[in-house]
């Protein structure tokens, strides 16, 4: 059964994913092009992601900090592989305070440039490093074919910029927020991803290498959702990044940068939701519990909503993000719906016979009908709730793994074989890491390498490339991505 | 006696302003004329004035979301008031993704325009009103004179919208919000504000009353440090933001807007601050207690670090913000410099003597020299640390409301006098509200009206513009100002 004015994601999941995010009240579209409105669900959403990362950033010893918006034009030209990389993706300021402005300022497409430069100034000696700053920022890529989270001209995000003395320490931090990322993504919001290295072809512009985390939405695709890149000295030496050694000698640091965006919404939408709507893991739901009271005739409703008041604020004591919907002029099987759609986690719900028991319904968005319902006393309840949380938590993340890992498929036969997996799932093989190799399988199945993920199954071993057949020492997952 | 490198307050109070924010790690310069890097002691603090104000909003039933950061040019030129007051300090893209675009984007200034856009889509029916909107966000206006935090082309802040049913509501929502801001700058900043309206000349482009807070400057010069606006029907007319009715009649909404900026930080410098450096209110400083073990010889060290983790351990688990300067490089005398510059509101002291005596020495910010020194015992020593930083806060606020207090002054007497006054202080005066007389005080006495403030003292009374003689039906602050 799908939702009313929801197309549902057998048919069209494109159409699927625009509905949802709209019907759910997550984002809108703008009169600008490319750029969306997060309305408030969506952007509370966000906010607890934002919430989930900003803890582990402090516990990771990162301090935010904030850098210009606008970036001027001859900072982007200082490392090459960067601005030939962003130079067709650029918003441009021409004027400011009605004057043509000399110098064209850029809006901000990543701040490594802006960042690199204010680093030159701070950094100094060995003992002020590593430096390991975090900005919370808006940033605009100039998108020809957006869509609501995935890929707007403007997004949030977050971008860490850190600097250190040598290559192990960088290559140290990428890997440890490449693992942050994962964490994130795992335990709270319930996304089993896989860890890889980018192919030097889907390389950040201007880096020695990129990590990302991968997941599989339910269309099989594969969404990029967040990366970490060893920027090695490549912008140390664009923006003199100095700092003296021990041995009072000048060196050029090592950098790296990391980021997750408003993306991983689209992520959390696209992981999780059913045709009924979204469904939203416990610890990010903006709304963890709504309770129905359910109330048909006048008498009934003093002695329900005493009740509702009663089990609100025991659930609330207990530091449960509640909301009770008391609208009147709403039944309670169009408030199901819209809950459903809005994907809160748990439904309570309280009638006059609930009342009388001193019990409450208890739904379950994870496992639908009847199946996912219960009764339970009211004594007590918030301790229920609670655990039954955590049960939906470990459950989404099990349902997404189990679906995940059943369309990934390590390949090692033909090449036929190879391309057949990708129309269906994701293909794990070995990938010699050619730009050749890799417009093949874009030609052939529409695919990409997504990574060589960094935990290989078969250490230690070689094979041969399954598309050129040369020598390949890592395997690597392809598949249709977003 | 002032720190190494800070201008005397009484030498000049720009440049001390400026070195301490330098010096204290706040912001710097950015190679953007204009715009600056809000370095990450400066962004903590920034953190907690949006903490502060975000529960504030939210416990009044607002929510957060998102607009866009460009805004069609068209769509400002919709409010003709609006668009007049911005149109010079506008910031421009006109070429995006390697074209010239058909229409220039402006990089906002402010929302009304395109969250008017948005209300106007979301609102069908009385049932949606009130909506109640806040966004984060950065904005930008091309201004030619610029300081850190005081005004700067992008700045950082909030902005709240809202839509209601009719004009009692949008007022009562304006005074509302006007309030919030003045309990937050009173007991979380520590800055004792007066209320008011903005004169006509002052009032926000296509508003129909603006209301303001204004804080008095060590150098007694006005800061206005948050702004209420009822916008009227101007915005709902330009943008066609209307509902139904109960009577199922269509009817244009009354909206306000409501902005505080990281010119607050500049505030909490400014109120506070003295010659040493910064001086940071409890409630806000990111760093509450810095803990100096001072321990000269290497066999002090063992049990001073020891003493110094416990302490430490106490502190933060009494949820108190504590940092242990650890750096074996510094003399103690150098970091207790560095502290105060940074204002941290309280020192604890561990050295041989206190690790003897199970006693710890405890420097208060606000009160220099001995009189602000106790040496108290360790045990218990989180309740004391609370208790004091309590007393702090509550000083904080006192001192600046005494020092307001003895510069500004009620006159009456004569024009002379009044110019006079307005040398020294802030001057409290009948005034017409009329634009000529509004230039004459910025001529005579370079100072403006600054607001009338909500507390008349002279209630239900008239009296003669103290500029013009006409009849004046209030009485109004004016100051010089920032």
């Amino acid at each position: 059964m799908s939702q009313q004015g929801v197309t549902p994601q057998s048919e069209d999941f494109s159409r699927w994913y625009t509905d949802v995010v709209q019907k759910a009240d997550l984002a809108d579209y703008s009169p600008v092009r490319g750029c969306m409105i997060i309305k408030p669900y969506g952007y509370e959403l966000w906010e607890a992601v934002k919430g989930g990362l900003d803890r582990r950033f402090k516990a990771t010893g990162h301090q935010n900090a904030y850098f210009p918006l606008f970036i001027p034009e001859s900072f982007l030209k200082k490392e090459a592989e960067h601005v030939e990389g962003f130079s067709p993706e650029l918003a441009v300021v021409t004027i400011g305070g009605g004057k043509e402005l000399e110098e064209p300022l850029i809006v901000r497409p990543t701040s490594e440039t802006i960042i690199g430069w204010a680093f030159q100034k701070w950094i100094q000696s060995h003992r002020d490093l590593p430096l390991l700053i975090n900005q919370w920022a808006n940033v605009v890529r100039w998108e020809l074919r957006t869509r609501l989270f995935l890929r707007t001209m403007e997004f949030l995000w977050q971008e860490g910029h850190t600097a250190h003395a040598t290559h192990d320490d960088a290559q140290a931090e990428t890997m440890r927020m490449l693992g942050v990322y994962a964490d994130f993504a795992t335990n709270d919001a319930a996304i089993p991803v896989i860890q890889g290295r980018k192919s030097d072809q889907e390389r950040f512009a201007g880096a020695l290498r990129s990590y990302t985390i991968e997941a599989m939405m339910r269309d099989r695709k594969a969404l990029q959702s967040g990366t970490s890149h060893n920027l090695g000295q490549n912008f140390a030496k664009a923006f003199d990044i100095q700092y003296t050694d021990e041995n009072n000698e000048l060196q050029y640091c090592w950098t790296t940068s990391w980021g997750l965006s408003t993306r991983m919404v689209g992520a959390i939408v696209m992981t999780h939701g059913d045709d009924m709507g979204l469904r939203l893991p416990p610890r990010l739901a903006p709304i963890q519990v709504v309770i129905v009271p359910i109330a048909r005739k006048d008498d009934e409703r003093g002695p329900v909503l005493e009740a509702v008041g009663r089990v609100e604020a025991a659930l609330r004591e207990a530091g449960i993000r509640v909301h009770v919907d008391d609208r009147d002029n709403l039944s309670p099987g169009f408030k199901f719906n819209d809950w459903e759609m809005r994907g809160v986690p748990l439904r309570v719900e309280i009638g006059p016979k609930d009342v009388q028991k001193n019990s409450v319904a208890l739904a379950r968005r994870d496992i639908p009908g009847k199946a996912g319902k219960e009764f339970v006393p009211q004594d007590g309840l918030a301790a229920v709730v609670g655990a039954r949380l955590d049960t939906i938590q470990a459950n989404m993340l099990q349902q997404a793994t189990e679906f995940r890992d059943s369309h990934l498929r390590e390949v090692t036969g033909s090449y036929d074989e190879f391309i057949d997996v990708l129309q269906d799932g994701w293909a794990l093989t070995w990938f010699c890491g050619g730009a050749a190799c890799e417009d093949k399988v874009k030609e052939d199945a529409a695919a990409v390498s997504r990574c060589f993920p960094l935990d290989q199954p078969h250490p230690g071993e070689t094979g041969k490339c399954m598309i050129c057949g040369g020598e390949a020492t890592e395997m690597a997952y392809f598949a249709k991505a977003y």
